[in-house]
């Protein structure tokens, strides 16, 4: 058995979905999340705005011993999803301890951009 | 009721505002805030310089359960803003505990480059 | 005698090997250890997939006083290495404290994109 | 008076000065540094390499209450300076508490590209 590791409580105060793209690959972003343990983690997102309420209880699920890297452009919630180009945040919370990273790539011009950040954990 | 959650004091050593842009896109730099509590946060910067005083007492209010993407070139403080190209640093107080990552685009040539940071806590 | 500094385990969620090259330099990614101390490392790393079995026990040894910048497209084990183009998380775990940074170039179209994280530290 | 805050021990394993520069802008990486205090800061910087010994007792001064971007290009010791093209690992050591962020800026192609992280402090 493998135990679970990290924190249960992540944050990224930056996001942003680049609203187009001109090169061979897509504008998009990855909530990329490790799950160590042995069993399975549920993930309960919200997606915070400038001027408007959060978007809460999106429900992600990682499988033991795997990653998974979360398109935030798939991520919706009774219907709504994630508007391109307004500035949010995301909060992840765990049901066991993962590890979050936030990566972006923005193709809105011929040539990409990459950002990454590991998330902030709240201990 | 949501509690606030983070740090009150964050720090981010490199600033810097691009003097140029080629592109579609424009140069910038966001100072970007998560406020998780119920809350209005007041947040208090301080820019630091290589060969002269620093800018202090610039306010920004984050409202409750919102996020905050504050470009650079928006700061100012009796008039006086952060110069483009000079490298400088900023300092973030807030009354109550937050999030802050700093990510800047650089459009200095035809295609963009991006970079970010969470901010460093100060325990 | 130089002590051993920093942590023995480290996650990096976000690892990516990009397909393909168009400009002068390759894509690649790097795990960057610095063992501060005056005895070797010895480093043993385990690669997390979305969609199979992680490989584990790959093992790697960093000099006394000495930086590795490893490229992850060395690594391999009983032959089977990393496959490009799909989204995996790296594990370093070391018997002594070090420190790690992942960063990764991606030359997919004719400009570069760069971006770099401080691994998590598991504590 | 303005207290010191931060850490005297920061780590940054992946450094490496970029060998050409095609665009307008040139490839530099910058270590960053913000002293908060109302005292002077004296850094002593130590260069690790993968394959030879450290380049040690690089020494700094971060006047009070200022940032400074430090070229690492401008770094020498004994005649001695940091090698282009070559993988290498800094260490700041400061004798009152400090922030210390890296940043690169790749222009080895016509675009540039950009990458920083905030260094990892040992406490």
């Amino acid at each position: 058995m493998h135990p679970a590791k990290g924190e249960k409580h992540w944050i990224i105060p930056d996001g942003y979905i680049p609203p187009t793209s001109a090169g061979s690959l897509t504008s998009h972003e990855s909530v990329c999340v490790l799950n160590l343990s042995s069993e399975e983690a549920l993930l309960n997102l919200t997606i915070f705005f400038e001027d408007r309420d959060p978007i809460e209880d999106i429900l992600v699920v990682v499988p033991p011993r795997r990653t998974k890297h979360i398109r935030t452009s798939t991520l919706s919630k009774g219907g709504t999803s994630i508007p391109v180009g307004v500035p949010y945040a995301i909060e992840v919370l765990s049901d066991i301890p993962i590890i979050v990273q936030y990566s972006r790539l923005d193709a809105t011009q011929a040539e990409n951009a990459l950002m990454s950040v590991v998330g902030y954990p709240i201990k």
